[in-house]
């Protein structure tokens, strides 16, 4: 196998990482230059590898998505296929994850296990390059007939994304080719001068940006372009009940001024929006997609930085429609926030882009997958009114209700992009330009980076984050002269601390703690992040949260639990009082909180003639506990936003 | 033509009326003892004789929903039949319709359009009864081969309660033997010895109830039970992402203790359930539905009167779950609720239940449909935050977004649903038992009934009602006996007052006003209501409408719409001042309120360390207007409930 050549920003190749601009002084770090250590982001990771894949793997064989491949190889398909008309991409995502993983961990029974799973895929595709198990073989509808539903693109794009992962790590192999052919038979039939269509759901774009880069593909990038500019002209036959705004065919991409209807189709559409944007100069579509960041995240965003306010489409709201029991905040569409934000961070270097990845990643992704790696959320609401509801451990579940983790979905989307995703986390803690080395997780790693001006920059980070503030950088290896090291200091951090080399310390204002100089192993830095827990208030705006108050620590978004409640106290009934400062308790708080009276049902109508009493005097402790942790300790209610008496 | 006899309470037979329970002391009016004078109703009615049905049918050849039973009758089905699955059941609610005004007006015109509209779905009738125009014919797939969503049954249901109305109107005609016939069919299907399958949408138990009551046929009855008992065991199919409780098919109707799932189908199914109690007498069936009216109206009912939080299944929310932006309150489901509390009224005689069907009928029924009868809201938000979206007034609509009416949906129950119960409207108004009349809808009519003890009492209703509190009875007719006779003072009316036929004026508490003695023509009774607007306030475990207070002014809930406010002003910033108490203004009212300060979206997310400031002294008299009318101005948004300063 022969490692392919990779686009790479300045003069050096990039080293592999799941996205690598064809252009711009910035790039993230490869998978190979930063390796977790035990750790919150390290344990997760580990779990992924030793309990996650193989689940996904055996759910998927057991409900016959893997052999549906079989079925289109042996030409034994018929109209009862099992699955979703999108069950491939399941695989293809897996396919990426266990890519990732294997570069990180050689595990030669994962090679098997992979090298065999993709021997099923490839054994499926069609003469011509065609790849789909659910269109276009016998007594399956014909292809492309359904584009507003069919996702055979998105699946396509899916595979494309797990070569991307192959081809960086480990050079040409058979995924790859099936992936190549899989692209040419896209460009042939939607080029500039063919099938004028576009997919339904947004993925191939991406796919096709990043292989394009991978493999040196013009054609590619090309076809990706064509895809984002085709949109938003309303070509998609219309989905009964939804609108075109469901898959983003209402405006064009770069007229758009907010994200809107299916938060994962829109979010896969801003990323590749940025790709596009960046590898061919077009200014003005990364402008677009800044504004739409803005005008999204300032008004269609949860705390814990969830997008999606509804169940009906999976979709985004209006400005302010963030209801908290409702909150989709699907856990893909999560992990697909933090693809567009890490994309407008390489393009332009912003740290807000890095402080609303960390908070999504602790507070939506982190909370999908339970602590044995096995069960899942899909959506991630921030108020559960009713405990444990209808989740099934042995069985597939509905995708976005119960307030459990479970095993699997009907539609499982979410548990093998959790996989892919912590399988190449590491590639999103730090990014080099020229001489400088910027850290913008913060997690126990060891990084080891190629300076573009040549060598290496080699660091220890030591912390125990996000249970605690301190976060230590030794210099393991440095070039011999002048180099920048950054540390990001998240915007919620107020009173933060930065001690230099030197040992001088100063105020760290949020934004960036650099050192510059030249570094020698053993020199150090500490930067200290205030984790005293913090009373945050929803903006006027949201109707949803009014009268209410959450409480944050770090990074960390902070629930209650009905579990941590005295008997006969019904969570709703509980009132914090905001005069008094919540304070750390474990690596949670407390806050002090009363409780309403119980109210009696006197009128048929919970409305009356006078506001409801003032809750009582008695005196609670209300325990708060991370929100990615919630739903651990059996059937729960739970409030992120608590009212105030 | 000869009228079919009618289970009757008591001895005599009942005058024709939408619901004839087998058993019970107490009736309904008749659609011919009610005639609505000019008014709120009347006019309504009007409306809908003159514009509605015109529009519904024009819009069904237009779609081709008629023309589906040519197609069958001409055995030129194919797959590519217009229209849902269900679509056959608003041609029969149409029918039903025009069934009632035909009763009402006797227009020779509407005749002929009817008969002709018999006549084309008489011809798609199948040999042994079965009538569908979408399964079991040429290139269609087979009856009942989909039974958790084909709408088969429910379909007939609907042509069932079509029938009721021509039979008890008219007496037997083409489409009561169609009906017959089709009613036969289903019975030996789905007997107790045949196929023990349910409908996925309840409606066919209230069909075959009130046939069965009609036509004296108990085995009708029979098969209505043993659908409302066969359902919550699980039976059906699910359908995909959504569980059992879409359909009521999680729990049996006797074991449940709330109205959860699809609001309509759990109010169909409920009003079916209460047909079945009062006929066999189950008690148990009877009290289950009680308590569940009590624990659904207590936390799961809407100010409006409306059911139903949730978009994505048109169901019911857990308890309290009740957002005011996102409220679904589908015009069927109010329709629906009125009419399980019309059964629950007749069975028990409590006045709540009338009370809730007037809140229902002023605040979700009437504001349906636009001022000229041809648009209609399908959803009813309390809160619409964006003005006038991608409504069309030439085409379908999607079914529940907006903010505008619309002249059809895509799923357009709602319209011919208006349309059969304005056409019906008048039945109830009132209530006979015994020898007493109850007036439980205040509005301009001539009330004529008959005795049970024999001989009639007539009266004259005059009265602005809802614009003005003041109702007034004078006796046109009334046997020489002692007679009663009731008027309901709604729960919110504190403070009213009852002049009786000798001048005398006493408090009237909520519950009934009541005179009894021996009536003479031109003995004349007062009831005034107080409509001084009022405040009301959410019970504190609504999330929702958390710090708001809505106005109410007598039955009428008030909304303000952004049309009223001051250029520069955003709803959404107005602050209503709870100490001074709104003043009546028009048939609205006037509230003093403030406007916060413009936000500054400093931050990234709208979530701040500290509470935002208050609002600013800029005084506002914050005009309301009726819920029922909004919307008429021009594209708005609109709030019921509004924070408080």
């Amino acid at each position: 196998m022969t490692p392919a050549p990779a686009a790479a920003p300045g003069t050096s190749p990039a080293p592999p990482a799941p996205v690598v601009p064809a252009h711009g002084g910035r790039r993230g770090a490869g998978v190979g230059e930063v390796r977790l250590a035990p750790g919150f982001w390290g344990t997760l990771q580990e779990t992924n590898a030793r309990a996650t894949l193989a689940h996904c793997l055996h759910w998927m064989e057991r409900l016959g998505w893997v052999a549906n491949f079989d079925a289109v190889a042996a030409g034994t398909t018929d109209r009862d296929r099992p699955g979703w008309q999108f069950s491939d991409s399941e695989v293809y995502k897996l396919l990426e994850a266990m890519a990732w993983e294997l570069a990180r961990s050689a595990d030669p029974a994962l090679e098997v296990t992979y090298a065999a799973l993709v021997d099923r895929v490839a054994a499926a595709q069609d003469a011509d390059g065609y790849l789909n198990t659910c269109y276009g073989h016998a007594g399956q509808a014909g292809r492309y007939t359904d584009l507003s539903s069919g996702h055979e693109l998105y699946c396509v794009g899916h595979l494309l994304q797990a070569a991307v992962a192959r081809v960086r790590t480990a050079g040409e192999d058979a995924l790859v080719a099936v992936a190549r052919r899989a692209a040419d038979h896209v460009c042939r039939e939607f080029g500039a001068d063919a099938n004028p269509g576009i997919c339904g759901h947004p993925e191939i774009e991406v796919g096709l940006a990043e292989l394009g880069r991978a493999l040196d593909e013009p054609r590619y990038t090309e076809q990706a372009r064509l895809f984002v500019e085709r949109r938003g002209h309303g070509t998609l036959t219309p989905i009964p009940l939804l609108s075109p705004a469901y898959f983003q065919d209402d405006v064009p991409v770069r007229d758009a001024d907010a994200w809107r209807g299916h938060a994962v189709r829109a979010l896969y559409l801003a990323a590749a929006a940025v790709d596009v944007a960046v590898d061919t100069g077009d200014v003005e579509l990364l402008g677009a997609v800044e504004r739409q960041w803005e005008r999204s995240v300032a008004r269609r965003t949860y705390l814990t930085g969830g997008m999606g306010s509804r169940h009906q489409d999976e979709g985004f709201g209006d400005d302010w429609e963030l209801p908290a029991d409702r909150a989709y905040c699907e856990t893909c569409a999560g992990i697909a926030s933090a693809m567009v934000s890490w994309r407008l961070y390489l393009a332009t270097g912003d740290v807000r882009y890095a402080d609303l990845m960390e908070r999504t990643y602790l507070n939506v992704v982190a909370t999908s997958p339970a602590e044995d790696g096995r069960a899942f959320f899909y959506a991630n609401p921030l108020h559960q009114r009713v405990a444990g509801q209808d989740v099934r451990t042995d069985a597939e579940n509905p995708r976005a209700e119960g307030g459990a983790r479970a095993p699997w979905f009907d539609v499982s989307c979410c548990p093998t992009n959790v996989a892919r995703t912590l399988a190449s986390w590491q590639a999103y803690l730090a990014s080099v330009a020229g001489d400088e080395l910027t850290l913008l997780q913060h997690a126990a790693a060891e990084v080891d980076v190629a300076l573009e001006g040549g060598g290496r920059l080699a660091v220890r980070i030591a912390t125990r984050y996000p249970d605690d503030g301190a976060v230590r950088v030794e210099v393991r290896d440095a070039p011999g002269r002048e180099v920048t090291l950054r540390l990001r200091v998240p915007a919620w951090a107020r009173g933060a601390r930065f001690t230099d080399v030197d040992g001088t310390v100063r105020d760290a204002e949020p934004g960036w703690a650099v050192t510059r100089g030249v570094l020698r192993p053993g020199d150090t830095v500490l930067l200290e992040l205030p984790l005293e827990p913090r009373f945050t208030w929803p903006d006027p705006r949201i109707d949803a949260v009014r009268g209410c108050v959450a409480v944050e620590r770090g990074p960390l978004v902070l629930c209650a639990e009905s579990v941590d409640l005295p008997a006969g106290v019904a969570l709703d009934d509980v009132r914090v009082d905001p005069c008094a400062a919540p304070e750390a308790d474990g690596d949670g708080a407390v806050v002090r909180a009363r409780v309403l009276a119980p109210a009696a049902d006197d009128d048929a109508l919970p409305y009356a003639g006078a506001p409801a009493g003032a809750p009582g005097d008695a005196d609670l402790r209300l325990a708060l506990v991370p929100y990615h942790r919630w739903a651990e300790r059996g059937p729960s209610t739970m409030r992120v936003f608590v009212p105030t008496a």
